[in-house]
């Protein structure tokens, strides 16, 4: 695989509404906000985004409906430099969200899921991805999934791309049911965070240890890497045949906005992957990726360049640690270090 | 004032997004919808859009934001033919409300001014509407109003209207607070339905005849003439003196969406107004054509193309009636007139 090999990502796009109020309206009544603005957004999109602006090379497979939002929405990914040849506009309206943000941090949320879940049904063994789409995924440098979109057409790029030796990252992000075990069984890289973990595996992932537990039963179910994002605290790598790496989270002068550093974590990674850096350095490389996100507010607007990435690579030497599941001592190293990440 | 004198419609543009959902999110949840989408809305611009779609030659003035909202608002303004030479593009969101559609009819909604309340705030004596906007209104037919964008913009607008001896035709719907007496007094006919009618005037509104003692009220307010509706139970045209007139609600066979009917009403006696029509005709084209809107889905979609008025006024030859207050039997006769309508 060359480094010119395309990052494809298939997923959702969104258009954001965001509404700020004093409260919720109750049944039936009209209330004025403080504010409001209109952001694009989708699992999907943000990563692919976030790939871009990490200046690779990046196509997104997703579909838009046919009103204002696709524009914006479309705009918003052209202007981070993907290509969008592979995006196709439906019938109905593009995938939305509406998010009521209350006073004290509370988000009260209504997903639209629109063209995100109109993808066209087709017969079995019919494709739901244009011939052009397959294609693409055939000679990608890898494959980045969420679960925003159906897992019907998640499982047909995961298939085509495993028949093609391409490596398939899937963010856990998206969806609250099950991963079918099909689609499972296609994915190279799973990433959870520590409650899509818990649901994926009915398990408790409320210290390292337990997380790593967790890992190792998505491992049984056919994956052969977990990486589980766990915020400030870091993130871990769970490989078959090698010991774990833990990555502390590179701690950011001052948190603006959390949202969109798990997309930007996942899509980092994904990137350093393709690049050939080893699973340490693609974890530091993610790690200072996500950590620039959360000083700016936005999604997409806060992902990071990359020469701000290298920039505060340089500044913050800290190496990932490679740890044993039985080495006692070292989990403790590691919740203590989480302990001050808090 | 010839026929080709242009209406002006001076307000509101917004972007209505609706949402259906099973019951209202609590704090902090996320809730799927189980559909939704993005219409173009704002009393203003719906009420250009009913008077170009009713061919009457209409220019739009009013304020959209820098995002995906305002071409969509744009581009349907455009497609019903409303001129808009006098848009302004500024800072920030369109005007935006989100609708959230529960079972049984309920509707709550969130409403964000955006750049409908965004209006330059200058100092006293200079003006908020460009210069061409004010030449504009010197030469035209009427000038329509409603309250979702700030007092003082009304108010500069109807004092050059007043000053041009053009009449000016107000919706009292839009907000909850006072006219302004200074706005009052440069207003030809104030159109409020039964709950802003109360409201104005701090008097019940109940029955036709509280109605008609309520917009006595409003004349002595300042405005001569107060125009009524009353949804289904029909409207009354309440002038300086002249008996009352009385339009009954032209039913529809099915009423689908009453959303835009009294935006429609509104904007369609002003047209008729403008091509000199007299107020019992005015009434019964106004009353035709929100006839029409409630047949079918939508708020601009719906609004009738003035053929369809025509032949609609052909089939219904139902005329307005004229009231004297003193007139006991006659008030009997409307009450059930508009019991026989509920």
């Amino acid at each position: 695989m060359t480094i010119s090999s395309p990052l494809v990502v298939v997923g959702s796009v969104n258009a954001d509404i965001y509404v700020e109020v004093e409260r919720l309206p109750i049944e039936g009544e009209t209330i004025a906000a403080r504010g409001g603005q209109t952001f694009p957004g989708g699992k999907g999109a943000n990563q692919a985004a976030c790939a871009a602006r990490l200046s690779y090379p990046t196509y997104f497979c997703g579909q838009v409906g046919q009103d204002g939002h696709a524009s914006l929405v479309k705009d918003a990914l052209a202007s981070a430099g993907v290509r969008l040849d592979h995006v196709t506009s439906v019938k109905g309206p593009t995938g939305h969200a509406v998010v009521m943000l209350q006073p004290g941090g509370k988000n009260s949320i209504i997903i639209v899921g629109g063209a995100n879940v109109a993808w066209p049904r087709l017969e079995d063994g019919i494709s739901r991805l244009t011939s052009n789409a397959q294609h693409l995924i055939t000679r990608a440098g890898a494959v980045l999934l969420q679960r925003e979109i159906p897992d019907a057409v998640n499982l047909e790029a995961a298939k085509i791309a495993k028949g093609a030796d391409v490596p398939v990252i899937m963010d856990a992000g998206g969806a609250e049911g099950p991963i079918p075990d099909e689609l499972l069984k296609c994915v190279t890289v799973l990433s959870p965070n520590e409650t899509e973990l818990a649901r994926l595996t009915s398990m408790p992932t409320n210290s390292l240890e337990e997380i790593l537990q967790a890992a190792t039963k998505v491992q049984e179910m056919g994956v052969k890497q977990v990486l589980v994002k766990m915020g400030e605290n870091g993130s871990v790598l769970v490989c078959d045949g090698a010991p774990p790496i833990f990555q502390p989270a590179l701690l950011a002068p001052v948190v603006v906005d959390t949202t969109g550093a798990g997309d930007t974590f996942t899509a980092a990674y994904t990137v350093a992957l393709i690049e050939s850096q080893t699973p340490a350095e693609a974890l530091r490389f993610a790690a200072a990726s996500a950590s620039l996100c959360v000083r700016t507010k936005g999604t997409i607007p806060s992902m990071p360049e990359r020469k701000a990435v290298l920039q505060l690579l340089k500044e913050h030497p800290v190496a990932a640690e490679s740890l044993s599941m039985s080495d006692e001592e070292g989990l403790k190293t590691i919740e203590g270090a989480n302990s001050k990440a808090n």
